[in-house]
């Protein structure tokens, strides 16, 4: 893995499920695997899309977001069942066979047992050809890695069991570091302050503002995001005189 | 409203934000604005994109976006502060004077009263030229729409409070049904029967099959969609005609 000369590193994550797309379902892993990604390794999630379980749809994502980005991590469609089709859409989108990984084939049959090691348990040790793959210590069926993408499961207990196993493949970059700071007020009391110091600290700190109801209180969250710790703190010094400044009430919590 | 000749009508959700991406908040709107999309106009939520404060990320998407589906909802960065930036970047992305809608200047005027009337406040009725606006009974700051692209707040709590303003402006479509059983088995065990049933509803029905772990249980949701209300009954039927057959146990609730 390389470590030297930190850089900035980013990701996308393509979701792949009709229930989450339908409201059925809350997804859970945009934020488990945003967090971990730029605590752990450094990586930076820009994009998330969610798409349905179309052969096409998967393809053209695919293709589209590994050239933009420098990882493309997948979640969903690939277990047993006729709509876990995530493995053959990417087999089809670099153009390489579809077919039984050994090793995953051998992890699979000794899980299930010979007898009981039937077509749909079967279907999860195929991927695409020259994957490598990520080993699963909760349910055996693995996922894999090919070129840029990474494609993890859709349960979130089980893609969080796996996620250590990821971390090997995945150049390191520059972990983005945070303080916030939550108001007693409202954004526009504190807008044009806001502005002026987001202004000085311009491409070094991201500042961002959040409103929030909680308890019957109103809110802003005050985010500042940056990979220089320095800049950062220095920022934050900014922001908590113009609180002061103001008068403005801190929430302790 | 068009009403007669019901067909598909389709929309993507573009979540704008930063808190979203790095993991801090987690995103609340899509799950209840694709609920309410297909229960309340007919209209299916295709694809989702969550991505950052950019400027020109935010141009490419709408653009692409717009071209692809029926309509477009954007959430999120139309407040009072720096980083709210979608209503300056939809202006440019149509090539529209970013400019004062008299009607949502009054409404706010009136609402923070003219002495408190200030810069960032006086922001939030800025928004493309032609746009019409989307009323906000709880915070008065109005979302808008402007061709097929309707742009709501990130605040899960005022979006709610303002999306049945949303419906006038929507065609509507045919609505999704679906019926769904969960049963006390694992995918693999069911994979083979379900692929059938598939194929013999194919473009139909839309069958999905989802794992779960809940209170020391595993389980597998199976949900059908369609918009054939009869084809959904059939289908259902067999789907529980073959959860006999295989002496599988449905969860009460």
């Amino acid at each position: 893995m390389k470590n030297i000369n930190k850089k900035k590193v980013n990701a996308a994550i393509l979701i792949i499920g009709n229930e989450i797309l339908s409201g059925r379902t809350q997804d859970l892993n945009v934020s488990f695997l945003s967090d971990w990604l730029n605590k752990k390794c450094g990586v930076t999630v820009e994009e998330v899309r969610v798409i349905p379980d179309i052969e096409n749809k998967i393809i053209k994502n695919i293709l589209q977001l590994r050239k933009e980005f420098n990882y493309v991590f997948t979640t969903g469609g690939i277990g047993p069942t006729h709509d876990d089709i995530t493995a053959k859409s990417i087999s089809r989108a670099f153009k390489r066979k579809y077919e039984y990984h050994k090793e995953a084939y051998l992890i699979l049959e000794k899980y299930y047992g010979k007898g009981r090691f039937n077509e749909g348990r079967k279907k999860m040790a195929k991927m695409p050809r020259g994957s490598s793959l990520i080993y699963n210590p909760v349910s055996a069926a693995p996922g894999f890695i090919i070129k840029n993408v990474i494609c993890l499961p859709g349960v979130p207990s089980i893609l969080k069991s796996m996620i250590d196993n990821v971390r090997k493949y995945l150049v390191k970059g520059l972990v983005v570091l945070n303080q916030s700071i939550r108001l007693y007020t409202i954004e526009s009391n504190i807008s044009k302050e806001l502005k002026k110091i987001q202004g000085k600290y311009l491409k070094k700190v991201d500042i961002g503002s959040y409103p929030f109801f909680r308890l019957g209180h109103i809110g802003v969250s005050i985010v500042l995001r940056s990979s220089n710790k320095k800049k950062l703190e220095l920022c934050f010094l900014e922001i908590k005189k113009m609180v002061r400044k103001k008068k403005i009430k801190v929430f302790k919590n």
